[in-house]
């Protein structure tokens, strides 16, 4: 059992409806140890993909994101939720549902920092269904990049996302991976 | 000249209504090593203040509190602006203007992660008009905390925040202080 994993049995909080809160060491507090150890660790996994770039979304997967990006020498960009002033009017604009927000959120990333023939590296926090991390294929290949890696802390298996990933055609790996949370209880993967 | 000065003179955008773009290393895309040779100053600045918890407002104050977060070997808690489902009902939250939405904004922490007695470090991206930086301050001294120092990228000195900010009494230290961007210019303080 890996740092992550003891971490998630020790605080983590199942909330029904197939939602874990790790907001104690994730979502709201970040652990910076635990999270430069992840980071370390996707860095590792990931090294021999030859990524250029690391893209991920905010809000939560910023902080995954930045400390492999750290390991990995690589800039890192973060798809935004609302478009900010600083960017410009033509940008690369995707929808996936959220879970957690029970409606659809645009993911918006610059062409200025998105450009053709990049091999990018996807990095979130959860693996759910697999909406979220296909709107970031979506936009990284619409881009003309091309995804080379797919990243995330937790990955829920139950909730099916790995097998939607599956057309990416690229080495998909979580640090921790739940098969249930039946019964309040947290299982993980053998 | 530091490295952050160095990087705002060659990348950055100067848009107008005293807005400075720096979404290629800051804001949209993060450059990881600077972002933590950003923090490993903050940490050696602010090494004497005792902190116990890092508090900071997402989205783009996550990555300089986490490199901070890291050197210091600290949590970090960064503000929501929107309360998500995993919240409990009973929050502290306060309402800060933004400039760049042209709105006031929510910021909200839970109690569990903001508690009596901590000594919080406020670490953001940018001090401009101080408010968003003062709503944090409201926050932690509503749970019960002590504010023990503020630090952030990039200061707009000609926005008064400082000054704002003068009655929490504690060291406010920024990496870079724009005196002026008049006629497109950046000008540091010397």
């Amino acid at each position: 059992m890996n740092e992550l994993q003891e971490r998630i049995l020790k605080e983590g909080q199942v909330l029904g409806n197939g939602i874990l809160k790790v907001d104690s060491f994730v979502n709201h507090q970040v652990d910076p140890n635990l999270m430069d150890a992840c980071g370390r660790e996707f860095a590792k996994r990931f090294a021999h993909v030859g990524a250029t770039k690391i893209l991920t979304a905010e809000i939560s997967g910023i902080a995954p994101a930045l400390t492999t990006a750290i390991h990995l020498r690589l800039p890192v960009v973060y798809a935004r939720k609302t478009k900010p002033i600083t960017m410009p009017d033509q940008v690369y604009l995707t929808l996936a549902p959220s879970h957690t927000k029970g409606r659809m959120v645009e993911l918006i990333v610059s062409p200025e920092y998105l450009a053709n023939n990049e091999k990018v590296l996807i990095i979130d926090d959860f693996l759910a269904s697999g909406q979220t991390i296909l709107g970031l294929v979506r936009l990284a290949e619409t881009a003309g990049s091309k995804v080379v890696g797919i990243g995330t802390l937790i990955e829920k298996v139950f909730e099916g996302g790995r097998d939607v990933l599956k057309s990416v055609g690229v080495p998909i790996e979580s640090i921790a991976c739940i098969k249930s949370l039946d019964n309040n209880t947290i299982t993980f993967v053998d």
